[in-house]
């Protein structure tokens, strides 16, 4: 297998320039050489998570762009948003890698029995750096895909599989009994409602359009809310005062929906109270941000008494959280079900050059519900 | 004793009516007969603080106030500020009592021998109920002033000491070390800069004007920062680099502060981070929203990374969460320092009937800083 590998492969980076330019461009470098325990992967599938897009794209006005030149000496430039000098400044003149995970086949191992065992097989990687066609990585960072599953179907085995069973035992660490969802009709929404139908977990499902609600409807939620409907305050309420549920997830982090969520989970509270006293309900209310699809103030009207808290929630500090033992266990069960719960779907697969395609950035870069990218690096 | 105290004795109420307005009045009641483990104490200092206002006041627009009637029938009447009909619905109608703590003599006592020995006492209690002239009350509702306290000195025993205790042994409890302040100028900011500076804490005070600046200063503050001026955010930072003040205690509650706070933290923490990923610093960043002198939304940018938390703070699940006996040590402490750290100062000491008063409600509503108001029902 190692004869048929090239000598060099490309790594796609994202570079802030000091002239107010990101730029994504194409670097064509050596196939690594593996060290004992590790092992080189031909990626063949990588997705373009919203956790991809803050180091790849988001810096970007991507209505700017442009791509110029072809094959390996693509590159794709657009102007920076305004307003984010002081982010971007540590990263101007870095050419950075991005792809949180991905799928392939090792290609070379190392001398170690655990880097031999995976010679020639198909796993799933998490790193940082996947959006290239060969990438060197530590044995412990691949999961093994059962026989018969594609790198196409192993290419989201982390980021969603684990952030949805991550949701699902944060509830029931913390004493919760059932989950609120925005941003319900996702890839990794739909994932979160397959997940709670099997585990028998109560989850309401909140959307922004009708076509979404009955989506999600048609994959046996019982709890579905559009945020846009004129009632949505009483359809949450209702369903938070059946479920119990006190711990929501939203992925969109901006403007006031967080707030509308926990004054409904008050309102839930506060029912059978015939005179609340001035610090509202003991029932305490959670609400945990764990993305930014609106880049937006979050803005909080707290009108929700005092028994509540607002935090950022990321896969990375709850994996460390319930240890190296469980997060296999977790791994394990994302492997067995890896094509019925854990299923992703995509509605465009592209090359790496294809990523650099200023339609296609502009495409990737608005994170439509519905549309998933899937980038395929050997192609 | 007893052969001095009247039958009766006024009580204040809190009343949202039907038809739109918020009224205080007067209510004579009978001088109760205390139980075995109860006294009866003559209420003779009880101050007004914010968080008593939210029953009391907060819901009328004093600027529409106005006060008929003299004795103990005068009556207040304001009308209710727009937009709180559903908030205040569940209290039309029902005359709501108020007065968190205060201090008095005790003129009557139950059979038991914990009662009896508080006969004559002064003692500082917290209830719900102490804007009157004789309340009932159980013994463990009271702390024993030490020989020589005034009542007036044992008004504010409770709130202000415990939750400026409670702010650093929540620091301690979750890792912390160092505070951050806001409205540190207040009573309250004081006796926590006197209690950091006796214990030895960093504390960072933040203000809003320069004589605020000035008055900590001359009280021995190291740190204190200007919310008003133009470089705010570079001192801020600088404090918490200097002291690694990761938790605040926000007073304010609504508008930019708190995400301004959280910002700075977030620059501090990474004031050494060659590139920052794109989840931003590791350090756990606390805010903590303890009141709401601003009662606008809490507007958070979110340009502080993912690791974070906003919570509200109050204190009675704070000492639910310390247990009985912390909390008595900590009540302990309180009465042996109430004329030193935990000194208490009044601009106004009044009467339950002027209470009632358009413009000194006016007054005391405003809750400015260096106007705090003592009410004395024995007056």
């Amino acid at each position: 297998m190692t004869n048929d590998t090239p000598k060099t492969g490309l790594q796609l980076r994202s570079l802030v320039t000091d002239d107010g330019y990101l730029k994504l461009l194409l670097k064509e470098a050596p196939v690594p050489e593996p060290g004992e325990d590790e092992v080189v992967v031909r990626i063949e599938a990588t997705p373009i998570n919203p956790s991809d897009q803050a180091t790849l794209i988001s810096p970007a006005d991507v209505s700017t762009g442009e791509t110029t030149g072809s094959g390996a000496a693509t590159e794709y430039r657009a102007k920076l948003r305004p307003g984010l000098e002081s982010r971007v400044k540590p990263r101007i003149g870095k050419p950075l890698a991005a792809g949180n995970e991905g799928a392939g086949t090792v290609v070379k191992a190392g001398s170690g029995k655990a880097a031999q065992a995976l010679l020639g097989k198909t796993v799933a990687v998490m790193d940082g750096a996947l959006y290239c066609q060969y990438r060197k990585v530590n044995v412990m960072q691949c999961l093994p895909l059962n026989e018969g599953t594609s790198a196409r179907e192993g290419a989201s085995s982390f980021v969603n599989p684990l952030t949805a069973l991550g949701m699902v035992e944060t509830m029931r660490r913390e004493g919760f009994k059932a989950i609120i969802h925005t941003a319900a009709a996702s890839n990794l929404g739909q994932m979160l409602n397959r997940l709670c139908l099997k585990d028998g977990v109560e989850l309401i499902n909140i959307v922004r359009k009708p076509e979404q609600a009955e989506l999600l409807k048609s994959q046996g939620a019982k709890y579905v809310c559009n945020s846009s409907d004129a009632d949505f305050s009483q359809q949450l309420t209702a369903a938070i005062e059946a479920t119990g549920a006190y711990v929501a997830f939203d992925a969109t982090g901006g403007g006031e929906l967080g707030s509308r969520i926990l004054t409904c989970m008050e309102k839930a509270a506060l029912k059978d109270t015939e005179l609340p006293g001035p610090y509202g309900s003991n029932t305490f209310k959670q609400l945990y941000i764990y993305g930014s699809l609106d880049l937006s103030p979050t803005v909080i009207s707290r009108n929700f008494g005092f028994s509540w808290g607002i935090n950022a929630w990321l896969l990375t500090p709850f994996l460390q959280k319930v240890g190296p033992e469980r997060t296999l266990e977790l791994q394990k069960r994302v492997a067995d079900e890896l094509t019925t719960t854990f299923a992703s779907h995509y509605s465009d697969e592209i090359s790496l050059t294809d990523a650099l395609k200023a339609d296609i950035v502009a495409g990737y870069s608005q994170q439509a519900t519905g549309k998933k990218y899937l980038i395929n690096p050997s192609l």
